[in-house]
């Protein structure tokens, strides 16, 4: 058993991104299917599998946090448009019990959020202790759209980095395992992602032209993504690069590295901190 | 086809409590299955059935929404300590995506909800259009600990029924679909369930002794619930009365209930409103 855990430990090893050096997105493989199972079938049942260890892990956690306990879980998904941040969640986040996942979807800033500083919105989304939250985009929207469109004046945004890597350090310091993922597809899968939610009628909801526009900047965002990965990822909140031009390697290695680091957290259900037996006694009088 | 819908249709009719009729709850069979599979084994296979017409439904209602559809529905679960409010969030809510679910698990109310109406907090927590809102405990608190334990003048809590009436009506306006649904267990189950807490290390932390106390006040309890169905089953949300001293029908009537209401919806995806051939040219050329 020892050995297995060393070996199954792998993943967060093998996707992290070493901090501090230039990324070159092009290196890795959106294709990859690095200490996956063989194949789709494999993949979809492995992750299936997941489910009961995840499931038991999140309830001891949560247990954990009805005695003190502040520690939790904040899972970032970012990735370009039909990266699967969305399919992510329904596949792998739909393995925990829902009532202890605090998920938020970050669209356009509204007015409101604008009013004050990027980071404000998301502080208001954060899970508690005992939870699993999950961001689907988050504050790095602030330094990818915001710097592909410029959104803002580039002194504000050089900044952003280090006030996130500020922000995620005080995170760790309260207790919250900061898990980032970049969904990474290749520029085909995504024409063919498009084209599919082009071609069939219950899609056309999810696409908007302006997807296309976006994806004419395509270089653009790579190089926003490649500056996010080296400057943030950080030994108390790394970055994954999770190769997703297979749905279901990307569910399985989300899975998995939720898997790790609750593993690694090993929460514990809290000792009673009242009388077993004088309340066993006293219902059986009842 | 059309005939099977039918009878599938009768779950809602079943369980309905008819308002504005004097409820007696000793008349309801905590134990009963009525009109649910044979057995354990055939219930947890169909109550996983019925996952996937489940989470196509809320996909459409979701979709509908980002065209302007507002409708939602709200699932509101009351009962007893042990009565399963959080396993129903689990098993049946667990079948659903859980991007589009809102869910809030209501406790006493912190200092700052007791500065505002009993509403308040309630109206914080709604689903937003396209969602599928989710109560564990609700506002019918207010007229039911807030009754049995004297929290409020009585007076006051004469009013609330109107006042719940006109608050859930002005939501049926709105478009929000109402559900809510009594988990209906037996004193003795319950004694068995709360035994099984003490006896289980990893239950001890959802055991409180103040459940005993609770436990000791089931007449009026039960008369306060009785009242409240009386008072506010209404045409726009009206409430059912679930057995579920089995988890396993408890699970499967829920979700039953959920799926009836979905297809009487009967949420759209909506047309596109781009020129997809346009669209698909522009693709194609990058």
């Amino acid at each position: 058993m020892a050995k297995k855990s060393r070996a199954e430990l792998a993943l967060r090893e093998l996707l992290r991104v070493p901090g501090g050096k230039p990324v070159d997105l092009t290196a890795y493989d959106a294709g990859g299917t690095p200490a996956g199972p063989p194949d789709k079938r494999a993949g979809k049942a492995a992750t299936s599998a997941l489910g009961e260890p995840l499931a038991d892990l999140q309830e001891r956690l949560f247990a954990a946090s009805t005695a003190g306990d502040r520690r939790r879980i904040l899972l970032v998904l970012q990735g370009m448009d039909t990266s699967g941040k969305g399919g992510t969640v329904k596949h792998a986040i739909g393995l925990f019990n829902p009532s202890g996942c605090r998920i938020r979807a970050f669209k356009a800033p509204t007015a409101e959020e604008l009013k004050h500083s990027f980071l404000w919105r998301i502080k208001r989304a954060l899970p508690h202790p005992g939870e699993l939250g999950i961001f689907d985009r988050s504050h790095y929207e602030d330094v990818l759209i915001a710097r592909v469109r410029e959104l803002a004046p580039p002194e504000e945004i050089e900044r952003r980095y280090d006030e996130i890597n500020r922000f995620e350090k005080s995170l760790a310091d309260d207790g919250v395992t900061v898990i980032k993922c970049f969904l990474h597809i290749s520029y085909d899968r995504q024409r063919a992602r498009l084209l599919e939610r082009l071609d069939r009628p219950d899609k056309h909801w999810k696409f908007n032209p302006s997807d296309i526009d976006e994806r004419a900047l395509w270089p653009a965002y790579q190089q926003a993504y490649e500056i996010a990965l080296e400057r943030c990822s950080t030994p108390h909140a790394p970055w994954y690069v999770v190769p997703a031009d297979h749905k279901w390697y990307r569910n399985w290695a989300v899975s998995r590295l939720l898997l790790e680091h609750l593993r690694e957290l090993g929460p514990q259900y809290p000792k009673a901190d009242f009388d077993i037996a004088e309340c066993r006694a006293r219902l059986l009088a009842h």
